[in-house]
């Protein structure tokens, strides 16, 4: 086989077979195949699309290029839950206990995030003395005796994914269905869960900017996951707003807390009942009317919060962080944005939120970015909510007070207050496969 | 200016400006775009076409990457001549003498060949002596002085096509009629002729395998021709068989040898006689058909053998080798196919005949492969001639006679006969822009 062959024949609008796919990965991986030629292949399926079966197939070579993550030391069904990134996502923090306080199990490797915010493993970084790099001893270990472990990424977990993702992000070829979601589902495949639950943000902070984009990809990716025997459930949330109140890696931590105690925001409460059901049911725990259930009573008898502080401590944080974190960090300085005329407080781009949470250094620009784990911005009102003039609509964190300045011209330009009513958007669009619809929930 | 940003408008079905296209070629040649970004550009070039306006602006800016030739030496109007490529073309070394019997003037830049057969200086390589890197003085002096000479590329004549040709030959875009288009013009643009006569070969020999491909092609390089202010005419002639009777570099210039002495193969005459005409013509020396009766008239009256013999000698050539190959190489062994049954001679394939003759050591595998100028083919019959049973269709000659199983074999499958009496395809096909139509002049 000559990758020629297999680049001219994905040019001519063919579809490629499982080997000739296996021949590219397999040669990108060992140096073979020449990058010019990856990105050439890269682009004519950018281009030319990809069929179901090609993106399966892409999908499972991937994974299939580095270590298959083992499992079976775990109990019962492992159901691994992925969320396609967003603003002020820590639904991984907040449903973890909730499975565990239910008796499921959530073995859960993490990336760091590049880019508008951290990742789930910045946010738990945030934590004093957390480790982030558990043993396949320990993080078995750990899940079996909490019901959840959150262990980063090893380097070896499809690693085609990672040289193929190099080339997409250079040649302008991120933005594909069937490329995102073969690079998400490696992943997966490779991590060793049975089952899977899709959150695919959807709106302004996120990959997919409509819904028609958010259904094809949610639709991919299940048929992905199904024709590689994973049993797979997507949901469609929004992400034209950041989730929850609080942005930033420490402050997203605290945010989880407040929510495990049933106090958090509406929205990030609702998606991560709705997940942490999804999860529950797939695992067996009942239907999914029942699992919700059985999911918010955990938030209010108090489990949920001893189970994420049980997880915290048997990876070695300083749970008290939370409540205190003057004990660990000195004070951030901080600046409160004000409404400058009576109305409605509008969010326009979540994507500028995220940004200007990266200018205050709760997200990395590059790769060796250090983050301020302090750092990030804490919204007073919900959005749609009614503001007066003069009212205080959110406040930035940072150590670092120069850093204010650019962020807050930031905001000023998404952070708006109307004189208009808004009519809620929904804040889960829609799910794929089998169970109960949340369409429209809020 | 960033090329990802270039990348992304081209894949996004946009047209470039040349600004944008000068960004990319500039950072190709600079190494600052790097080989993979340039590669999914390409690509991207190739899957979503290109307007005339974007070709006209990549062929100007490839042309501007290197050495602009400087032609205003030679007195009179420059025209030159490009033929596509194909097997058995040996028309440069015809028309450059018929040329300049008729008292015009033929400056050419030729290449080496890659592939199937020898290009115009390997051809010319096969006479002892004979020099293809004359200074620029030199090759001014002797198109002032006899009328034509050839010389090899410069190694700084567009070198951005070479670095564009080098990836899309490894990366299956070579068949894309805007960038064969831009390839060939940006060389002539900056070759320095004040006009240009195209030869587009079409058939199974020829890059361009169909009727609408090679219209395509022709019609775009004669726009980009006049988009850069050159005046340009377009030929399109048969290679679905091989030019002449003879394919080889020492071959084919004893076959060029005959046909300025008025005895050649009337379908090689014809088109060298064709195309000399539209030179003769743009040159301002006529009509089509009367310089036309011009030129044939030098192929009897022996001033277009004379001025051959002239420039070979000029550029250091033993002319006495047409004659007497004895004087100077080895005798070649040879091996003769003869007719199986009787019928009428039929050549499937011009590109098998090429692969023969590379078999045999006229063309070149790859770059370093070594020429044997004693080696090639010579046709006995014309194609749809009769041939009786046993009768000698063609003779191999290789100074390896290892080499004629494989070449043989190749042959057997290609020079075949067959009962029926063939209808003869036309030579010449159709011709683009202002001069009288030579369509089906055979």
């Amino acid at each position: 086989m000559r990758i020629y062959d297999v680049i001219e024949k994905k040019a001519a609008h063919h579809e490629l077979t499982k080997e000739e796919l296996q021949f590219f990965v397999e040669g990108l991986c060992s140096g073979k195949v020449p990058d010019y030629q990856a990105a050439a292949l890269i682009m004519a399926m950018f281009l030319n699309g990809m069929s179901d079966q090609e993106t399966a197939d892409l999908t499972a070579v991937m994974a299939d290029s580095g270590e298959h993550i083992d499992l079976s030391g775990i109990d019962g069904v492992k159901v691994d839950k992925h969320s396609t990134g967003g603003i002020g996502d820590k639904t991984t923090l907040i449903i973890g206990p909730i499975i565990a306080a239910c008796g499921g199990k959530m073995a859960k490797m993490s990336g760091r995030g590049l880019g508008c915010t951290g990742g789930t493993i910045d946010k738990l970084e945030s934590i004093p003395g957390f480790q982030t790099s558990l043993t396949q001893e320990q993080f078995i270990h750990n899940v079996n005796a909490i019901g959840m472990a959150v262990t980063g990424q090893t380097a070896n977990v499809a690693p085609a994914d990672k040289k193929i993702y190099a080339l997409r992000d250079v040649t302008a070829t991120v933005a594909s269905i069937p490329l995102i979601a073969s690079s998400i589902m490696s992943k997966k495949l490779a991590s060793g869960a049975d089952k899977l639950v899709l959150d695919v943000k959807m709106g302004s902070g996120a990959f997919v900017k409509d819904l028609d984009g958010a259904k094809k990809l949610a639709e991919m990716m299940v048929r992905i996951g199904e024709m590689n025997g994973r049993e797979t459930v997507a949901v469609i949330t929004n992400m034209n707003r950041p989730l929850g109140k609080r942005v930033g890696n420490l402050l997203e931590v605290q945010e989880a807390e407040q929510t495990l105690q049933g106090r958090g925001p509406e929205d990030l409460t609702e998606v991560c009942l709705c997940l942490a059901a999804q999860m529950l049911s797939l695992a067996g725990k009942g239907s999914y009317q029942a699992c919700y259930e059985m999911a918010e009573a955990t938030l209010k008898n108090g489990a949920a919060q001893a189970a994420f502080q049980s997880f915290i401590q048997a990876q070695g944080g300083a749970y008290d962080v939370i409540a205190h974190p003057e004990r660990y960090y000195e004070k951030p300085a901080e600046r409160t944005i004000h409404a400058k005329q009576s109305g409605y407080l509008q969010i326009l781009s979540a994507e500028e939120i995220g940004r200007a949470s990266m200018m205050l250094g709760a997200g990395r620009e590059t790769k060796d970015s250090r983050l301020d784990y302090t750092a990030g911005i804490v919204f007073h009102k919900n959005i749609g909510d009614a503001v007066d003039h003069g009212e205080a609509l959110c406040t930035l964190y940072a150590q670092d007070s120069s850093r204010f300045q650019e962020a807050a011209a930031v905001l000023a330009g998404t952070v708006t207050v109307t004189g208009r009513q808004l009519k809620p958007e929904p804040l889960i669009f829609i799910k794929m496969e089998g169970h109960p619809s949340c369409v429209g929930m809020r």
